[in-house]
């Protein structure tokens, strides 16, 4: 499915380094060490390769316009992979032999120096880093489904085709796509997926027209300071969503109103700080105590999700408006919008009652104003232990549930996945001999789902939710979405769909439907043993 | 319990501000604003307060030697907060009024300058600040507990005696203590303190002629070096524990090995770092890189617990050689040693059975050294929700359970206790008139037990843990051992003690004897209930 580099190409080329293969793929470009630069020399044209650290929110402009991404820490679920595999992104993390001197702009593997500029290749398939600019071929897959290449000119794709029809008859999962542009969102289409499972909607904050809106929302000091500020992004996200709702004509999707931590969006340097408080006209010192009592500990556990939403509910009312406007306005077009409307990180049934509350009030007020009835539902994501233990009385207040098992894995390991991952994951997954013990992990949560813990932790979620809401609706939107034992996994507990990054549609497609058939396998050992077990009763 | 400010002094005193009351008692002194003053002026005879925006575990050794602590920042499970308690120490936080200037060493509070060596006075059971000295005096239950007072003396006293000994005739449930020192674990003794259910080792790496030896040991280069690190701090730990399990003879005691983060033990600013680097005698970009290496975005989830101690087996190894070196040069000296390892943030059963064999062999190979037996028992921790939903292999290589609620309240919410309180809690106990959903939360969850959410995966740990092990003894030693309701519950689900800070010990008495005698109503009730059907139904 993925590109790959010309083979005649790779057998020259000179390999520089290994890491660790977080989103499949080949990419070649010239070096750059910021995402400003990233920005800047892929609209002259260039393709580039965004070398970093590792990556944060807001780099997600940069690493949008990268052929690819290398990063010298992290791991598989570390910020740079998971962004990165959510927009089928060519990206390869962890890379440690590689050192990045960000003011000189180079880097040095082995002894050898690789400056700004340079081509490098990285294949996301198999962790290699080679030096130059190796030639990158499509799959014949995508070529043909993106209408680059006809059908009967690919007898690949006749296969892929004809296989993943047999596929679909089996499965009895919905199968989604974690997808936050209108351009994911009509791959994943063409992949197969059903509805949009999760579009994050922080992302859409970082483009540079639209952040300091949103910082000086954050900065603002009275609520009609804020309440400008809001007027300014709610055109913004109504763009973003129709764009979204317009692309799955028909199909639902889940919208997950703001999560990330709020310091997030503020600057982390005195340098940063004064140049904000230029823009924003405001003292410098204002910006910088603000972006420090922001600051915090453990952001991962922080002030984040439904936390800000409450604390600050005009965000939220927002972007419901921006949701429903962009629906209304669709429905008048003549198409079918289904839109859901996720509240994320809710461990509390008051808290989902709260911000539902608000939700619905914003969402009628539409309605109301634009004289047109669209039907929407409001439901929130599992990611808190706090949740599955009391899903019976959060259920009472949700349209549907999704796990997101990324923080859910987090948060019921007690595992900081931007840390543990370079800190001590490989040591977790290692054999001893003749130690007892080890490898203690057999494989890393946050790759495939941790059945014991996690996944009992869902079955207890999943159980108690329908003891109150039989037909409540329940997916998944966490990267275990697209692995295969995963997608078994909530097949066997009951789930509805499961949803993962368009790049993995067909796999989930095809998890689902193995899932489907190792259950009639079993249930028809089971009928041949009950036979058999009564043939020799009667015997 | 508690000193008080003598009361006529206390009427014309000037009061400054307003905080919130973390750890009960008052407190008079001169005003210093690093831990380092605190230590030295108090050297030299000095009452001192010590003012910061909030604590860390390097201010250890100042809040030692403070008669009370003040913040401006931070919750009632602050740093601060939590440790105050535990020893029993004054304190006041998230006192915001106050504007700490950390270079001018002074605070401002509403338009009025407080300088270093300024007498404050703190009361920690309303939260209040004063300006002045205000003379304090100890509670007389204290004065005769230590021996400054006769019983004779105080008719408070012997109403207290009598009262707790009616309470313990009703009890069942085990109160022991959490302390780390042996003068806390005499104060715990005397208090009622059936043992010590938690003593954490990682206070006693912070003291400044261990701490350089404790810093080498995390950057050393090679084995050799590690071990002439290890080699340094064994002496200062078997002396810590020999101090405690002396004045505990005959007692349990719970000693957790090595839990925070190792960052915490490293330089934070470069200054830092060039210091330390002379002190080492290593490179500064070294020791720089190291830190840096070492740095975390969620420590609270990150490299700390067990996971060190698998990283690390060395510092383990250490920690049980000296338990048990300490323990059994007691029993040659004629003394009965408890000692209970344990094995903190265990989330995994491979985790605890690897460290668990490693324990073991240290412990028997000291035993052999020293031809004499002690007995010894290997337990766990358990703050993780992966561990209470595996409790039943976990079991299996525990000799017992302590649940560690703080912990387990803060990823059973997905809450960081240093953010939460300070950013939104505040929020999520008010009540909004007209507002279903609000209070979000009756109380803060680190203060009272949250019964729905981290109760439910405490009673499923219990019940599947003893689903395997009938009698493991499964105590708490979370802040919620000395609070009320959350003794009741701990009552409820059957575990066999509770453990808090020496000066809760006389409080969780009475809630375990509350417990026991609202038990026995209940059943009364219902065996009432059931004549009068009997009665009804034979009319």
């Amino acid at each position: 499915m993925h590109p790959q580099f010309e083979p005649s190409a790779l057998q020259q080329a000179q390999k520089l380094a290994k890491g660790i293969a977080a989103s499949p793929g080949a990419a070649a470009g010239r070096v750059v060490f910021t995402s400003d630069d990233a920005v800047e020399w892929a609209k002259r044209g260039e393709r580039v390769i965004l070398v970093r650290r590792m990556t944060s929110p807001d780099d997600i402009e940069g690493m949008n316009a990268a052929k690819g991404i290398l990063t010298s820490e992290g791991g598989r679920t570390s910020h740079a992979a998971v962004v990165a595999r959510s927009m089928g992104k060519t990206c390869v993390v962890g890379c440690r032999d590689i050192v990045i001197d960000y003011e000189r702009k180079q880097f040095t593997v082995n002894g050898m120096v690789v400056r700004e500029g340079d081509y490098i290749s990285i294949d996301g398939t198999n962790g290699v880093v080679y030096l130059g600019d190796i030639p990158v071929v499509p799959s014949e897959i995508i070529r043909v489904i993106t209408g680059e290449m006809k059908p009967e000119e690919s007898e690949l794709y006749r296969y892929y085709a004809e296989f993943m029809s047999w596929v679909d008859e089996r499965r009895k999962l919905g199968v989604q796509a974690n997808a936050d542009k209108p351009e994911e969102a009509k791959l994943a289409r063409l992949l197969g997926a059903e509805g949009i499972g999760l579009a994050r909607t922080e992302h859409m904050f970082f483009a540079p027209e639209r952040l300091p809106h949103f910082q000086r929302l954050i900065l603002a000091d009275d609520p009609k300071e804020r309440e400008e500020a809001i007027a300014k992004i709610l055109p913004f996200q109504r763009e973003d969503f129709y764009g979204l709702l317009k692309e799955m004509d028909g199909l639902p999707v889940i919208i997950r109103l703001l999560d990330p931590p709020l310091h997030e969006f503020l600057p982390h340097t005195q340098e940063q700080a004064r140049e904000l408080a230029e823009k924003l006209g405001k003292p410098f010192e204002e910006v910088w105590a603000k972006s420090l009592r922001l600051h915090e500990h453990n952001p991962m556990l922080g002030h984040r999700g439904c936390r800000l939403g409450i604390t600050f509910p005009e965000i939220y009312r927002m972007q419901v408006r921006a949701i429903m406007e962009a629906a209304c306005q669709l429905k008048k077009e003549g198409y079918n919008p289904k839109p859901k409307i996720e509240i994320p990180l809710v461990g509390h049934a008051n808290e989902l009652l709260l911000t539902r509350k608000d939700a619905e009030e914003v969402a009628e007020q539409v309605i109301a104003e634009q004289g047109i009835r669209v039907d929407y539902l409001i439901g929130t994501m599992i990611e808190i232990p706090r949740a599955c233990v009391t899903a019976d009385q959060i259920a009472k207040f949700a349209d549907f549930f999704s796990f997101g098992t990324n923080d859910l894995t987090q948060t019921t390991f007690g595992f900081s996945r931007d840390d543990v991952e370079g800190k001590f994951m490989a040591h977790y997954l290692e054999e001893i001999p003749g130690k007892e013990g080890t490898p203690i992990l057999k494989a890393s949560p946050f790759e495939v789902l941790d059945r014991e813990g996690v996944g009992e932790l869902m079955k207890i979620c999943v159980q108690k939710a329908r003891s109150v809401k039989p037909d409540l609706e329940i997916g998944i939107c966490g990267e275990h979405g697209g692995e295969p034992t995963s997608v078994w996994f909530c097949h066997e507990i009951g789930l509805n769909y499961v949803s993962c990054s368009a790049f993995r549609v067909p796999v989930a497609r095809l998890a689902a439907a193995q899932a489907a058939v190792r259950e009639q396998k079993e249930a028809e050992r089971k009928a041949a043993r009950r036979r058999k077990v009564l043939v020799e009763v009667r015997d």
